[in-house]
């Protein structure tokens, strides 16, 4: 059987090595950091990500959806918060429809051990990609002694996250289109710690948000109770991180602007200062194959800013629909690498649009009452006529429908609710069979 | 006196030289090519470019303006070609006003040589940047006999082009914006011997045009009578690079598709084939600075397309921009390295754009009547009130006025041209005072 190097043994590296192995490759990841599956993860203080349909689409091929699931917290709907305190409810989906919350690490440690469990994949961590050689199909490392390893492979798998090192080498080739673009917003973690006795301190099946026009505080719950906290801020101007120097200001600053969430958190501003401020990129490029034998995916090939919680679901769907693709070509590698990188390449634009997008949507319509209207006439046709209209937020996290169809729909969306929502007396009509007919008659041209 | 380390000897690398020698700095300059100064140049066979008034306006306080004019052809207008071998002329500006034809490597060759003359100013050629160290303001090399080497200095300017390796150092640091782009076109020239007296066989003052659509063939003079041509063409579909794969293929194109131009050139298919493909890059990055003590410019923060000749042009602004900012802030060379990344972005971004709206006029605009009859309005105006109106091709070829101040112009300009030419009588009236009034009015708005 044909060997396969993966670069990167993050969430997408693990899943890709799993469902290669089940292929019968011989897979070899190469990771640049240290071995997770020993290390012991402190729970809370990790990443949150939110997993969904798409992402747990690729768990159920690599036989760890349940397991998977496990570990999860369901989050049914947007809590938010106004500046008073008061809180509103906003269901994501259907009834039973979720997004998770999961850490990140120990996601990425159980994929890792449930990699491990097959002869066919074996790990090379503290091995960082130097380069590659794209004629040979050659990866360059260096180990954990900084001496200089090779090994060749029938295929390379860039899995190696936002700044990859395999699309470094692919960017230095004619013709290669790339493009990283930063926010002038960053982000800050913040630990919001358990009650004493290990309970949540707020609603603990939700996603909590504090919009505030131009920056956001969200919460997301962790299994001891815990909360991972994250303040999206301007970098410069008044309110942002470059204004909040001191712990007066900082102290100020939540207890004007997110009261309840204050009242609630011990430290803050020893917290505040102790994390770093990270930033926020979006990553494009084309093409993400270098002939048949190299390809990239996940955040090497699409990173994304995390207000869509879809980073790593995209990743992940990259997995399921390369081995789906794979299936269909009767295992032909070099085809569906090929077809993989061209089919898949508009969906990693759609969904890097979206995700910026709903960063306005997060910070400051969600606290619109226009806004929140617009989306109850858009709940009442989805619930009355599911075959016609799936409001795009839906198409995104709860089905399979390739993210550049979603976007095209959503967009078509938009401007038959702009026309519906500019009539001046919708708020009295909303509910009327006037305005949904109105709606049907626009799906219709 | 403090040193200035600048990596690249090519273009905008050896003005810049001249300009801080001339300010007193120690400037070492490294360029990864042998040296030029020691190389007979063949005439003809290099790339021709079009110095203009921003280009000739660094020459001046680098002292090479006259030597340098003496080497130029220049071109009054564009000689259109069309498919039955008509001629029409379109002049680019006033009656004295042209852009120069030039060769790229015999202008390379003298600024170097006049930047020799500077005592302060040493050169290290066949020096490949590997890595810049942005703390220590350390930059290593790759010399010919294959030896690491490292220099720091006060100061590093990157004019290592497009594909700049202190850029891509720079690109590595959190929160830098990049981009490169490709276009579907690539290009290809193709040498139109002189005649077998020494002159030339086309017009010798005109920059001359074959028009097609979709693609284009242009011709700029050399000194020996010869003509550097370039054929800009799809890589892709019919006809492309890709579908003239044999010399019948190539010989039946452009004798149907270019056929004056096919009558003249002698061995075309040799040619074709001997010389390579080549590809067309846009580059933007931001910023252009890293703290107060590196800058990239040139090529290497904003590499553009050649269609509207300033490539060249806005390099060499950018060393008198520097130049000129440096003095007014009385040798402040930290001061001035974070004033000028700012203040000159926006008008790289400008030009990127300005050139590849240009591709379009070119290729397919310039056979276009109504086209031509706008300009044939836009001259009008400006002659008549030329403090009211300069048309967007004088404000970027023949003035000094940022091109991101005439880009915006020349996007109002179009509005009001759109609607001009929207009248269904337009080609009798064109030249009445009721358009002339409508153009006037429409400015006052």
């Amino acid at each position: 059987m044909k060997d396969i190097i993966i670069v990167g043994a993050g969430l997408a590296g693990s899943v890709h090595a799993i469902l290669m192995a089940k292929k019968g490759y011989n897979v070899k990841v190469f990771e640049r950091r240290p071995d997770l599956r020993n290390v012991e993860l402190k729970g809370g203080r990790s990443i949150n990500l939110a997993l969904s349909t798409r992402g747990l689409k690729a768990l159920e091929p690599a036989g760890v959806k349940e397991e998977i699931e496990s570990i999860c917290i369901p989050m049914y709907g947007r809590k938010m918060h106004d500046i008073k305190g008061n809180l509103t409810f906003q269901s994501y989906g259907k009834e039973d429809e979720a997004i998770n919350s999961v850490s990140r690490g120990d996601l990425n440690k159980r994929l890792l051990l449930n990699a491990t469990e097959y002869k066919n994949v074996s790990f090379f961590f503290n091995h960082k990609c130097e380069d590659i050689d794209l004629k040979t199909n050659t990866a360059h490392f260096i180990d954990e002694h900084n001496n200089r390893v090779s090994h060749t492979a029938d295929y390379i798998f860039g899995t190696d996250g936002a700044f990859s090192a395999v699309r470094l080498r692919m960017m230095k080739t004619d013709r290669f289109d790339f493009s990283q673009t930063y926010l002038g917003h960053g982000y800050k973690e913040i630990l919001l710690p358990a009650n004493e006795d290990g309970t949540h301190k707020l609603e603990k099946n939700a996603l909590h948000i504090w919009p505030r026009g131009q920056y956001m505080l969200i919460a997301l719950p962790n299994f001891d109770g815990s909360y991972t906290c994250t303040l999206f801020f301007p970098y410069e101007g008044e309110p942002s991180f470059n204004s909040l120097q001191t712990p007066e200001a900082v102290n100020d600053f939540f207890k004007s602007t997110f009261p309840d969430f204050y009242e609630l958190m011990p430290d803050l501003a020893d917290e505040y200062f102790k994390n770093p401020t990270a930033s926020l990129v979006t990553v494009k490029c084309n093409p993400w194959n270098h002939g048949n034998k190299t390809l990239i995916m996940g955040d090497a090939a699409h990173a994304i800013v995390p207000f869509y919680g879809q980073g790593m679901n995209a990743s992940f769907e990259d997995c399921s629909v390369f081995y789906e693709m794979l299936e269909a070509n009767d295992d032909d590698m070099e085809k569906t690498i090929v077809e993989f990188a061209a089919k898949r390449k508009p969906d990693g634009d759609a969904i890097a649009q979206l995700a910026l997008d709903n960063y306005i949507e997060m910070r400051d319509l969600v606290a619109d009452e226009s806004f929140l209207l617009r989306k109850k006439i858009e709940n009442k046709i989805y619930e009355k006529h599911p075959e016609k209209w799936m409001p795009l937020y839906s198409q995104v996290t709860f089905s399979h429908i390739p993210y550049s169809v979603a976007y095209e729909t959503g967009q078509k969306q938009k401007r038959i609710m702009d026309k519906i929502m500019s009539q001046p007396d919708i708020k009295e009509k909303w509910d009327s069979q006037e305005v949904e007919q109105q709606i049907l008659n626009a799906l219709d041209h």
